[in-house]
C-alpha cells in the first residue's frame, strides 16, 4: 500500500462528506490518472492513507470508453462520476456521493451551477440529474419498486428480519432502489436506539445477493404541511452500520408511504439518519412509477496534496 | 462539530502515521491556536472531519505555561508536543506519535536534524530524547517496571487474562511503561491470529485504572545476531484493538525478556505488530533500571488546508 501511495505523490485531493458518508475526491479533467484498485484502497485506508468510505474521480464522460455513449446521447452529461468503494471495487451509484461530487465540481470551478439549476452527470448507473438547492443538492435516483411484487398487497410485509438479540424475526418490506433493501417498522425511538447493529441482522428468506436493512420509526406525518417524517438506522450489506445510506433513506420513506395506503399520499418526506437529515420526494412518471429524489447537504472539509515524506 | 471546524477554516495541516497509528498534525509556532476539545474531536472525526487517532500540535515549550519549566531546565527542548486523543482529551505521551511529531518538525523545516542526531522534545511526560535514524526515529520512553513487583519472582505471572471466547484465564505479567500493560504469552501464531479482540479481554484481578493487554508469540531469539523477536496483538484500554501501540510493544519485549531470565539477556528486539514492525532496545541506567528505546518509521501522507465550502 505504501507503494500504491508513492505512485500518487503530488496528486491534489479534497476530503468531504454528505451526511457523514465521506469521500476522497480527485479531479482528473484530462483523464491522466490510472486509478487502480490498490490506489483506491490505499487512499481510502483510514490509518495508512487519507481515509474515506470511498474515492470519487471526476473525469470527462467522453473519456470513459464504456460510458462515452452517455455524453453522445446527452451532451450535457460532460462529467462522469468514477465512484469506487473503499476496498477499490467499483460501485454504480451512491446517493450521498453524487451530491458531494457535484459540490466538488462547483467548488473546483469545473462547472458553473446557479441555485435552482440542474446538472447532468454520467455514471455507471446512467445519466443522473442533480439540482443545486439553497442548502444542498437533490438527485433523481429513478423509480423505486417492490422486490416481491407478485406476493405484495397493500400492506405487504414479505420477509422476516431478526436484529441481533431479538428473539424472533419481524416482518419487513423488500424494496429495490436499484439495490435491495428490507425495511422494518419499529414502534418507538427507544427501540431504535437500543438496536445492536454491530452484527448483521438475519433476513428470512435469505436474499440471494444480500440486502441493506433499514429500521424505521415513522413519526406522525406532518399532514398540515404535507410532509412525512421517518427516523432510521441502517445496516449496509457488506459494510455494517453506517451514518447515512442515501438509497436506504429513500427505501425507508417509500416503505412508510406504501404502508400508509392510498388514502392520504404524502410525497415529501424528511428522513432523520445518524449522520443528519435528508429529504426524499416522490414524483410520478408517465408510466405510473414514482421517481425518488434524494436531497441533502454536502461539504468539503479539506483540500490537500499527497506527500510521501 | 460543523461549528468547531468552521472556526479552523484556512488552517494548514498534515496527515501522517507511524506504523498505522495516525494523526492530524498542526504547526503553531506562534502559539496562536486555541485548540479546544471540540476542535480536536471535529478534526479527528473520521467521517465529518479529517480523521485520526489523535491530533498533535507543535508549539514552543516556552509558550505552554505549565511546562515552560522544561525548556528553562533544558534549553534544547524548544518544541513541545501538544498531544490530544481523538475525543479531545489530553494524553501525556505516545511512542508512535512522538516519532511522527519529530518527522513533522523536520519536514516542516522547523528543525534541522541530521541522521544520528538527537532532538529534545517537551511533553506532558517530561522532556523526551528522539534520535533520527536512517529509516525512522528512536525515542527513549524511560524505564519499564513490574507493577506487582512485591509478588514478582523470576517468572512472575501475576494476573489472569481471558480473551473473548476463551474458557479460562491465562497467566499474564503486569508491566508499567508509565501506563499499565498485561502481557500474555501464546504458543503459536495461529492462536494469535484466531484471537477475538473485538471485545475487551477480562483481567483478574481487575486493574483499578484498566490496562492495555498484549498477546505475544515469542519467536526463537535470534541469538546469533543478539536480537530477539516477538509478534503481538494489542487491546488498548478505552480504545479496542489497534494496529500499533508503542508502549505495548515495549511491554511485550520487556515481558519476554524477563521470562527468559538472566542467563542470556537480549537487549535488542524486533516487535511485529499489525501495523508493521518496531524495534525495542533496553539500555541500563546507573540506578539499575533499564530505559526502553522504541524505534520505528513515521510518514506524512498528505498536507492540506481546512476548507469550509
Amino acid at each position: 500500500m505504501a507503494h500504491a501511495l508513492d505512485q500518487l505523490t503530488g496528486l491534489s485531493y479534497a476530503k468531504g462528506h454528505a451526511t457523514g458518508n465521506d469521500f476522497v475526491l480527485i479531479s482528473d479533467p484530462q483523464d491522466q490518472l490510472v486509478l487502480q484498485a490498490e490506489h483506491v484502497a490505499a487512499l481510502a485506508d483510514r490509518h495508512f492513507g487519507l481515509g474515506g468510505d470511498g474515492v470519487i474521480r471526476a473525469v470527462p464522460t467522453a473519456a470513459v470508453e464504456e460510458y462515452a455513449y452517455q455524453v453522445e446521447a446527452q451532451p450535457d452529461a460532460y462529467w462522469f462520476m468514477d465512484y469506487r468503494n473503499a476496498d477499490g471495487s467499483i460501485a454504480e451509484m451512491c446517493g450521498n456521493g453524487v451530491r458531494l461530487f457535484v459540490h466538488f465540481l462547483i467548488q473546483e470551478q469545473l462547472v458553473d451551477l446557479p441555485v435552482g439549476s440542474t446538472l447532468q452527470i454520467g455514471s455507471r448507473a446512467g445519466v443522473k440529474q442533480v439540482t443545486r438547492l439553497e442548502d444542498g443538492y437533490a438527485v433523481n435516483l429513478g423509480p423505486w419498486g417492490l422486490i416481491h411484487s407478485e406476493q405484495a398487497n397493500d400492506n405487504a410485509l414479505d420477509s422476516l428480519v431478526r436484529a441481533h438479540g431479538w428473539e424472533q424475526g419481524r416482518p419487513a418490506l423488500s424494496i429495490t432502489m436499484g439495490n435491495p433493501h428490507a425495511v422494518v417498522a419499529l414502534a418507538e425511538m427507544q427501540e431504535l436506539s437500543a438496536l445492536d447493529l454491530s452484527v448483521a441482522p438475519a433476513v428470512d428468506p435469505v436474499p440471494e445477493h444480500g440486502t441493506n436493512v433499514e429500521f424505521v420509526v415513522p413519526a406522525e406525518p406532518l399532514v398540515s404541511e404535507g410532509i412525512g417524517a421517518v427516523t432510521m438506522r441502517v445496516h449496509e450489506r457488506g459494510v455494517g452500520e453506517t451514518l447515512s445510506c442515501g438509497t436506504g433513506a429513500c427505501a425507508a420513506a417509500a416503505a412508510v408511504r406504501y404502508w400508509a395506503g392510498s388514502t392520504t399520499v404524502i410525497d415529501d418526506w424528511v428522513v432523520n439518519i445518524p449522520g443528519g437529515q435528508v429529504g426524499v420526494a416522490f414524483r410520478k412518471n408517465e408510466d405510473g412509477t414514482d421517481d425518488v429524489i434524494l436531497s441533502g447537504p454536502a461539504v468539503l472539509v479539506g483540500r490537500g496534496v499527497l506527500t510521501r515524506d
